[in-house]
């Protein structure tokens, strides 16, 4: 079966946005020239699947940041909300986290970028992340969308590797037991 | 005034203890021989102002772990809650956070041990934090005590140095501003 991977950043507090979505605490991040394994990450994947609220936000970047195929996983949206210029490149699902990947690994995806809270949290869930690359912004924010949700049971993990960065931000990559 | 001084370990979830306190998933970790900068933290406070909640959890441990003088932040429980045997060491206080600090500095504390969820919400949000090193220990466990909470503004951290353990703990110490 095709195989999840997590590339994020939080919040020390560990979130991944705001309530409301914004970013404006990432972004202010002074990370000029650092790319935190992000490319090498990306490349390493077939495509990526997103939550809606993933996919609002980053529709609102105006230039679409993805050129490998994208999954929006969402029983509210429809192919009219995908805008004309992506739609080669972005499909909708409803199918449930196992599903899908079935899917996926049917149609030649080994791996997926796993990305955004809710979604993350229903693969995990589901056993379907192999690792979690979590680069941890130095910020507390108090409140806003959390990067982990409820487990019905503990997730083990390995350490593999943490990288620091100039602008403070400090990444590490788990294996999922 | 007196600082405070943040030195905790947390699931990669943000956690502390489970919702009723166990701390088995941080204990099965194989720490052997790693001392993760406790030993010169201890050293370099003047003593250590905990929760009712941590000081419940630690005294059920036996031996009584500090050599330092406590402070336990707790309206709730008499001298009486505290064992005879430590009773010269361990004193309780109804202060609110920034009182506590002048009264200690009063008594010549410089440097304070800031310990347990809540009381670290609680000076975080005084902004009686000077600087926190939080070691994230390599598990999700879904749900507990988290370590951070609500904020009503941001609170922006300057990395100082993070360190890695064989164990897969990784330790970061991060400087409030």
């Amino acid at each position: 079966m095709t195989t999840g991977h997590v590339f994020i950043a939080a919040s020390l507090d560990g979130y991944i946005a705001r309530n409301d979505g914004r970013l404006d605490w990432l972004m202010k991040q002074k990370t000029e020239g650092e790319d935190h394994g992000y490319n090498a990450h990306s490349a390493s994947v077939d495509g990526l699947v997103l939550g809606r609220g993933t996919f609002e936000t980053v529709v609102t970047f105006g230039e679409w940041p993805y050129q490998k195929p994208v999954i929006v996983m969402s029983s509210a949206l429809s192919d009219a909300d995908i805008p004309a210029v992506i739609r080669t490149r972005v499909r909708l699902s409803n199918s449930a986290p196992e599903a899908l990947m079935k899917e996926l690994h049917a149609e030649g995806w080994t791996r997926a970028y796993v990305d955004g809270g809710k979604v993350v949290q229903s693969f995990l869930r589901a056993g379907l992340i192999s690792d979690i690359t979590l680069t941890h912004v130095p910020i507390l924010i108090g409140e806003g969308l959390p990067l982990f949700g409820y487990l019905d049971r503990d997730v083990d993990l390995t350490h593999v590797e943490t990288c620091t960065y100039p602008s403070g931000l400090v990444g590490s990559k788990y294996r999922v037991l």
